[in-house]
């Protein structure tokens, strides 16, 4: 995770700055609280802003950003002496703090496509619908849309599939979520600067690009690219589409996975985004996360986390050009929803957490589930596959860390989620094993998964969205609005009173 | 429940006002983005405030706080047309938020005391320990003895024991939380002018006054009164400690026990001390709602609601005199850590959620677990106590709502639970028995409220406290230094800032 951390400088400088202050303060005989402020330093003004952001967590509630806190609290997610260290986040060091109700027109536990409309247009809406109101009877305007039809230029990233509900929200109105190939026809329609990160589902037939999203785009002059170094020869002004590796989904592999390989990362497209979108009228880039909540649906913490730190680093960008550009900056980082009711506490550890024992797992859950699936029809015996989880997750290798240890308990559930592995059998239905796989996760995986973080003591509810509040974030120009306790809905109002944009 | 509504009249008649501007506006044609903004139009200023509230949420997150909101959603638990009204709670409509983190110097699940030592004072310690330092060889300034200090009337108030952690911060000084009858002899040590709620546990032994804290007290010079009414006659100068009839803890009742009994309640006590306490040179006065936690450690939802409400009624008296004192009133309310790792969503509802279900329930944990502990040796049959359920909890009664069918596992969880309530010879120390029972709770009670949060939509993660930040919440004169994320002493520092208290 380390190789990634390039993107911190900003806050830590300042804090740095910061602390020697104090420092001075202090040996000059003053109480500490007379210090400077380090968390109000950066500003947050009723400014209208020229260049806004618009970070989106998918699956990111308060549990998700401390729980990434306290994985980061050293380099080898250990906590130092005991305690934590505060910060480690970029988005942590935002002067404004608001917090955002999140349900629907027509159910209190949202959907990514319901929110990511609220969050884009300032309404309400139903489940799955795009940008549209609750009836499908109206198209809702979107403050991408707004900030277009400003002249400002307008740029739309994320992680996931860029017909994926939260960015489609933005430029896209359709029915359903599920209709990706109208989503994704309407990318050259809005006539937006920039695409990047995921590539268009609905562009693909069982994975393999089938239809004619890219002849639409390149016909109306989007520059398509693949590569880093071939979205770094887009020259600003050009019109560009900009996707990188992907999954079976058209997302981005998971940061844990992710790391380490040539594909671009999200921090990689926000920079270059900027690059192409920066002009003297102005921008709008909107940038979500979106494997965060995958990997809570899935149980997965440490995959989550990854994906956290993914994020936290497009957001370390936007801060280096925030740094450059305070009085005319806005930021708004916000989650859509949390995901997996997951809380950093599990009753059987009570009040201990031993968040070190993350930092060895790996792998993914999706890319374990696979290797899992490989080993049907006889291909390792359950002592073996122990041993396999020995090296990707750490879990049953005491060498590593005396917790690691398996109970009798632990090496039951093991057992009988590997032989459900392999020989199915089971019913989902049934309530006890629901609450063990979940809808459609491999048994074997999922158990490995719980365990891990059980006994770091990490647990979860659900594997599906909740209804907590999410946090919001602001730093810069008009930021001063968004502090208090609010709806989703009013966050895309405040952006749009903000930025003047309609 | 309804019958404790009274003290929301400040905002509701203010989101009626404002409603009838936006009303107004709309006709005239505008936008309604340009109509006031209901969230901010209470006020947030850098003044120093002369009244000081600082209300504590024992066990109080964002989960705690949007339960409450969705259970308030109307007057009988019951989602309007599926959808939230938004605000049912006085804390959501204060302009500013702030997200603190919470752990402890020696633990990263902090406890109430090292919890309220970090509030009280500004400085992190050791788990247990009542505002000293971590080594136990520094006693900690608290705000409220900088408050005294500096000429301002003192108040302590809370619905647990007058002495437990959280209360105990602000006027004692301790090596350990244990220490009750050490902690309440320093009542009358700390000159301070009110103390209300609950009785001193360090007076009690087998749960009957035993020792000479009333003395201590009498011989101070407070006037010592146990009902409403006495209390009232308590003339402003005159110092004070008033308690109320109280549980084996020497805590206030459970509000839903406590509702429509003459106990004295927190608003009550927090009205009463108002009127003791304002006076030309000011005040400060700690509020606690401490039994949150308790009935979240017992994942009793319910119980938690209503001693939610309670103490948001509370908040909603010291809004009233806000609002006869604007500019010279700063309320702060956050919560020591959340309890229960509480989540609105639950693996098996999925995306469903039923609050409306969770009005059935009539009782605390507390006081049915007394009840079926009185079934010992024959009192009922388990299909005696399966209608005994139907009536104060409404789980079983289809006539109630069809929702509260039970499935064949409800059953068998429900007859296992109801044998090893009846029986015992059950293992605590066995992980499936500790995560169905918890630590010490009736198996059978808390099976019940288990399946009834579960029907609700609504889960958790554990029976101890978890390391989710908790929200702050301020208003008023010098609430702007609020926004952000911060740690949990940033609160009190900020606040010792705010009043220039040091």
């Amino acid at each position: 995770m380390e190789n990634n951390r390039k993107h911190r400088s900003f806050f830590q400088s300042l804090l740095l700055g910061l602390m020697m202050s104090m420092l001075v303060v202090s040996i000059s005989g003053c109480d500490e609280d007379d210090g400077p402020d380090v968390v109000n330093a950066p500003s947050a003004t009723d400014k209208t802003p020229k260049y806004i952001f618009f970070f989106i967590g998918d699956g990111m509630a308060s549990p998700q950003v401390n729980l990434t806190e306290a994985a980061l609290a050293d380099p080898n997610f250990r906590l130092v002496n005991g305690a934590i260290t505060l910060g480690a986040l970029n988005l942590q060091h935002f002067p404004i703090a608001g917090m955002a109700t999140t349900h629907a027109e027509d159910r209190y536990i949202t959907g990514s496509a319901a929110a990511a409309t609220a969050l884009a247009t300032g309404h309400k809406t139903s489940i799955g619908t795009i940008s549209k109101n609750a009836a499908h009877t109206l198209d809702l305007k979107t403050m991408a849309e707004m900030a277009k039809e400003k002249g400002m230029k307008v740029g739309i990233v994320s992680s996931v599939s860029i017909d994926h509900a939260t960015p489609a929200c933005f430029y896209a109105h359709e029915n359903t979520r599920k209709n990706y190939y109208e989503i994704a026809s309407q990318m050259d329609d809005s006539g937006f600067d920039y695409f990047g990160g995921g590539y268009a589902k609905g562009n693909l037939s069982n994975g393999v690009p089938a239809y004619d999203i890219e002849t639409q785009m390149a016909n109306a002059g989007y520059a398509i690219v693949n590569t880093l170094a071939q979205l770094k020869g887009v020259q600003p002004g050009d019109k560009c589409w900009a996707y990188t590796d992907y999954d079976g989904s058209a997302a981005l592999y998971y940061e844990i996975d992710r790391m380490g390989t040539d594909h671009v990362s999200l921090a990689q497209f926000t920079q270059e985004g900027i690059r192409l979108l920066d002009n003297p009228d102005g921008f709008f880039m909107m940038v979500e996360g979106g494997k965060v909540d995958w990997a809570c649906h899935a149980n997965d913490a440490v995959s989550a986390t990854h994906d956290m730190v993914a994020f936290d680093d497009a957001i370390g960008i936007a801060l280096d050009f925030y740094n450059q550009h305070p009085d005319e900056t806005l930021i708004v980082v916000t989650g859509d929803h949390e995901c997996g009711g997951l809380s950093l506490g599990y009753a059987f550890t009570g009040y201990g957490s031993a968040f070190s024992l993350l930092k060895h797992q790996e792998i993914s859950y999706q890319e374990y589930s696979e290797i899992v699936d490989g080993w049907k029809g006889g291909g390792k015996t359950f002592e073996e596959a122990l041993d396999d989880v020995k090296d990707r997750f750490g879990l049953g290798d005491t060498t590593k860390d005396p917790a690691f240890a398996l109970t009798a308990n632990d090496s039951t559930r093991l057992e009988t989620a590997f032989n459900d592995s392999m020989n199915g059998g089971f019913d989902r239905n049934d309530e006890e094993v629901f609450l063990k796989y979940g809808p459609y996760y491999d048994p074997f995986t999922v158990t490995v998964t719980h365990i891990l973080n059980e006994k770091a003591g990490i647990s979860w509810t659900s594997y599906y969205h909740t209804g907590v509040p999410v946090p919001v974030y602001a730093i810069g120009a008009g930021a001063n609005s968004f502090s208090g306790s609010y709806d989703n809905t009013d966050v895309a109002k405040k952006i749009i009173a903000a930025g003047e944009l309609n």
